[in-house]
Formats: structure tokens, sequence, C-alpha cells
């Protein structure tokens, strides 16, 4: 019975999330009932809506209970089953959280899913080709809907929904425009992800200046914006809109840790005759399959290949998971666990 | 030839909107060309979206040229008629505008509507069976597009958009929740206009109080708005919104003189997965003979029989459209111009 170390959420942030909020244990791994799977997580995922979950506030989703494991996705190897679908030595993705390993009951749908790792590397199932991808995907083909030739525009273009984003749009004709914090990942997004421009807001802080970048990388206008992190950028965003312009609102990470950021103008929706829509990508299970084929065509064809910060060892998590809510990482943060 | 009083925007408004940006004139009505229609108007309509038409900024719509006649929809008799679809003696509404005759080229399409007295007061035609009317089909059916048993609110609850917006989603099995502004509107928004609620904006002027009175009024939430006002009722709405939750912004007429109204928590939107849609019915001419149809039968059959404030006379004008805007009127404002 393998040694299990986990990461369990100790005590809800005061504001900024810190360290403090998270602890390490170790235990044993149970012994497997009929119908169970057990998984080595090769790989933790770490994404902002990990953020909305420590708080204990009304949210869209159930909020992390105290003293249990965090969760979040993992990809795997089947080490132990129980179940006649998965063989050991199966890869598979689920949501196994923060720990080593996970115990999944295999007849529950979509808990547990096989994944090939011929073309696609593991790792890519928790960015590219999983939850991130599927998300951007949704966000542009089932709210912003472009046509071949309009301006998106996307935050946190560096991360791992940016990445998906933008190599999605760039497949339907769009100008693609990105917003990054550095003129490192504003490089990286024009030169590796293949953006057409992409905006650094750390030399662009306030809202007048963002807008005044807006209006340069996007000479025809906005037409869609796909919303990662909310306050000036969106007033910004607004300001540069087309007539029916269309926002899909993913997350809002700028007001995670405290007080609400206000919307400067909301009548600009009005004048612009916009529609801004918010979603949560699990709430759309139906189009994942149609999502992900796509997103795993681009990933095996290498249009879709983004860089992968990785954090080693579990215990390395919280620290990682900190940074990637203050922009640290490089393209989508892992934790390898193998 | 008859005279011809018009009223012109003057100069535009500094702040908040006065009589002095107006201007009365009197001039001859001009000669007929072929091809073109005399109306002599009986009702002019007052209509808040004209506050927005005074300002120079980019707006939705063109801004009113200085010295012009103030832009306004209007029923009224063909008096003079060079055209084989029109005859003296036919009831139409058009964009006559802010005067007593108007020439319309009865070419143009959409430019001039002949209308049936026989069931449907002339009036009408400026509110529930007008724009006004159509602006609340589109509103509530293609943006909110509610279920039976769902709960929909509209702020500015008795005026023209406000009454049709009620007559229509009780017609389709909502809890129907007005806003209004003092108890005299609010017993009217239930009493006659058969809301299941009112709330008054006046007893409850903050947030927190406004949100405490719709959480009474809507006990399982809200599931569709409708925005006419704008400002911390949006803010309020927001906090008692349902998930998935649409919002159809139509006027923002809180923010019309100044600056511009803050969205104080836009997160909420991602939270509550809501819609958020601005629209302008007049770039919708596809829904108006399906909306006109509903909206006729209702009207027709008394269901739909909102109260009218009338001012006399074209000089009244003005006063009668400031008023508006700070909502003296009670239900659909009209100038009686015969």
């Amino acid at each position: 019975m393998p040694r299990n170390q986990q990461i369990l959420l100790d005590n809800r942030p005061q504001g900024e999330a810190t360290v403090g909020n998270f602890r390490l244990v170790t235990t044993d791994t149970p012994a497997l009932q009929d119908g169970q799977v057990l998984v080595r997580h090769h790989y933790l995922s770490l994404d902002p809506y990990m953020r909305g979950r420590m708080n204990d506030s009304k949210s869209y989703a159930a909020s992390q209970p105290l003293g249990e494991v965090m969760i979040g996705g993992t990809v795997g190897e089947v080490v132990e089953s129980r179940h006649p679908v998965y063989a050991v030595g199966d890869k598979v993705v689920g949501m196994g959280g923060w720990q080593e390993y996970s115990v999944a009951d295999g007849n529950t749908p979509g808990m547990l899913r096989k994944v090939d790792t011929t073309h696609v590397p593991l790792s890519a199932y928790l960015g590219a080709v999983g939850m991130p991808g599927v998300t951007a995907w949704y966000g542009l083909v089932k709210i912003i809907a472009p046509k071949a030739g309009e301006t998106v525009v996307v935050s946190a273009a560096s991360g791992a929904v940016g990445s998906a984003f933008g190599a999605l749009a760039k497949a339907r004709g769009c100008r693609v425009v990105g917003i990054a914090g550095g003129p490192d990942k504003c490089r990286y997004v024009t030169e590796e992800l293949g953006f057409d421009a992409c905006i650094d807001h750390r030399a662009n802080g306030d809202l007048k200046s963002m807008a005044r970048a807006l209006k340069e990388a996007c000479p025809d206008g906005i037409d869609g914006y796909f919303e990662n992190v909310g306050g000036y950028i969106l007033d910004a965003v607004l300001l540069r809109a087309n007539a029916f312009a269309r926002v899909a609102v993913c997350g809002m990470i700028a007001g995670y840790d405290g007080q609400p950021l206000p919307l400067q103008n909301p009548a600009l929706i009005l004048i612009n005759r916009m529609k801004v829509e918010g979603f949560i990508v699990s709430e759309h299970m139906e189009v994942w399959p149609e999502a992900l084929k796509e997103l795993g065509g681009l990933a095996a064809s290498g249009k879709l290949r983004p860089r992968e910060t990785i954090a080693q060892g579990l215990a390395a998590a919280p620290e990682a998971f900190l940074g990637l809510l203050k922009g640290k990482n490089f393209g989508k943060q892992l934790v390898k666990l193998v």
C-alpha cells in the first residue's frame, strides 16, 4: 500500500492567499473496492479557479471544504484496478486533487478518461487538450463566435487558456491580440504562439494607456474579448469594442483576493450593443468531445504546443500556485509528481 | 400651405438638459414632390432615448444635429398625398419629429406605416403597439427568453416599455416584478398593469435596501431583468440573480446626464454565469411584425391599456421631456398637437 502525500486546505485566506492556508500530510492509500481504480499522478494542474474555491463566499462552485484535499486536475497512470475498463499502465486524466495518488470510481461517468499519448504528451491533457483548452474553445466558439477577419483579444494570453484561444482563433482566420505581463511573455505570445500582437499590461498599467495600446493593436476595433482578468483591462476593451462585440467572461483573477473591482462604464454595453456572458466550462460537458477533438488535432500537428512551467514535487505546489496567481508562471503551470 | 411649428435642438446640454437647449420656430410646410405625403401630427412621442441624441459623444445612434428638428415618433393623418398608397384621411405612424406637420417619402420602406384605429386608439401606436412595445418584446422574447414560472424584473415599470413588458411576461406565465418611483406608480403597476409586485426605488434608494426589497419580492431569485435605468438597481439585481440569469440592457437613463455610473461587482456576471446584452430595437426590424401582432392583440383585448400623460401643444414638449427624464410622467408621455 503506497504512502500518499496530500495537500489539504487548512484555513481560508484573509485577503491574499498564502502558503499558510495549506497543510501537507501523508497517509496510506486505501485498499480498493470493486469498481475502483488507483491512479498514480504524474502531473497536477494548477489553475486560477482554485483561488475562488478557497473562499467561503457564494461562488459559482462549491467552496473547498477545510481539512480536505485541494481540488485539482491530474494526469497519471493506473497502478491498480478493480474495474474491467481500466488496466494497469493505462494513462488517465481526472480530478485527482493535490496528492500523489487518488482512488477513482470507474463507474462514475466523466470521473476518469483514458488518453492516448502517441502524438500528444501526457501533460497536455491538463492544458491545451484539457480543461483550459476546452475553456478557450467554449468562450471563442460558443460565446464570441467570430467571423474570419474579426479581431479578438484575450487577457492572460501566455497562459494555458490564452495559448489555446490564440491557436483556435487563428484557425478561424481572426486577428488575435493578446495581453500579457512583461516583454518576455509578450514576445512568447507573438513569436511562439503566433498571435498578431501582444500588449504588455505592466507597461500599460492604467485605463488610458491600455486603451491607447488596444487602439494601436486593434486598428479595426475589437469584436470579441475573452476575459481572464477583470479590472481596468475590461474597461479599456469596452472603450475599443465594436458594435455587437461579444465578451466571454471566464475569470476575474484580479478580483479573487478581496473587494470587488467595479466596471467603470457599463453603459458602453448598451452603446455598443454588446453581449457579456459568464460561463464555467464544467457546466457544458456536451461540447467537450468536439472541443477536445479540435484541440487534440492542433496539439498533434504542433500548432498548439505551449510552454509549461513545472514545479517539482507535491510540496512545491502551494508556492507554485501563489506564483500563478501573480503571473510568475510561463505557460501552463504544472506540478510533476513522479 | 399650413404653417408648421417646429422645435429644434439649439445647443447641447452641459450636464443636465434644460429648456434652453431647444428652440421653437415656425415655417411654412413645403410644396409636395411626387411620391411625398404631408402628415398632420396628432401626437408626438417623448422617449428617454432622445436624451442620448442630444449629446455629441459617441453613442449607438447618430447624435442629433444642431439647428434641426428634434427626432421623434409621431402619429397623425394624411392631409395631402402625391403617393398612390396614401390617401387623405389615412392614419399613419412615422418618425415625424418635434413638429406639427411632416413631409414623408412614401417610397422609403419603413418611413410611414398605415394603422388601423378600429380597436386600438391612434396614440397606442406610439406606445404599447409601437416602438416602446416592440422594445419590451425584443428584450423579453429575444434576450431574456423566459420559461413559465421564472421571475422577471423590469425597472421604470410604469412607463411605456415597462407596462408592455409586464403584459408580455404575464402572458408567458412569469412572475413579474416592477421597480418604479413612488407609491402611486407602484400601486398603478400592481393594480392596473397586473404585475405581481412593485418596488418603490424612492423608498429603497441604496444598494442594501434595494437588494433586500428584491429578495422579498423575488423569493425564488431573479431569472431575467430588463434594464431601463442603470446604477445601483442593476447592482442589486446582480446580487439576487439566479444562475444563468439574463439581463436585457435597453437604457441607462441614470447615466445620460454626465459621468458614467460604475457597475460595482461585474464578477457576479461570472459567478452567476449571466448574460448581459445591450440592444437597440431599430436594429432588429425583422421582429417588428411578429411583435406588433402580439402587442396589438393585447391592446385590442384590453390586456395592455397603459395610462398616458399628455402635454398639450408643441410648445409644451421640452418641459414634458425634461419631466420624463425625471420620472414625472405617468405611463406613456405624449404631446397632443391637434
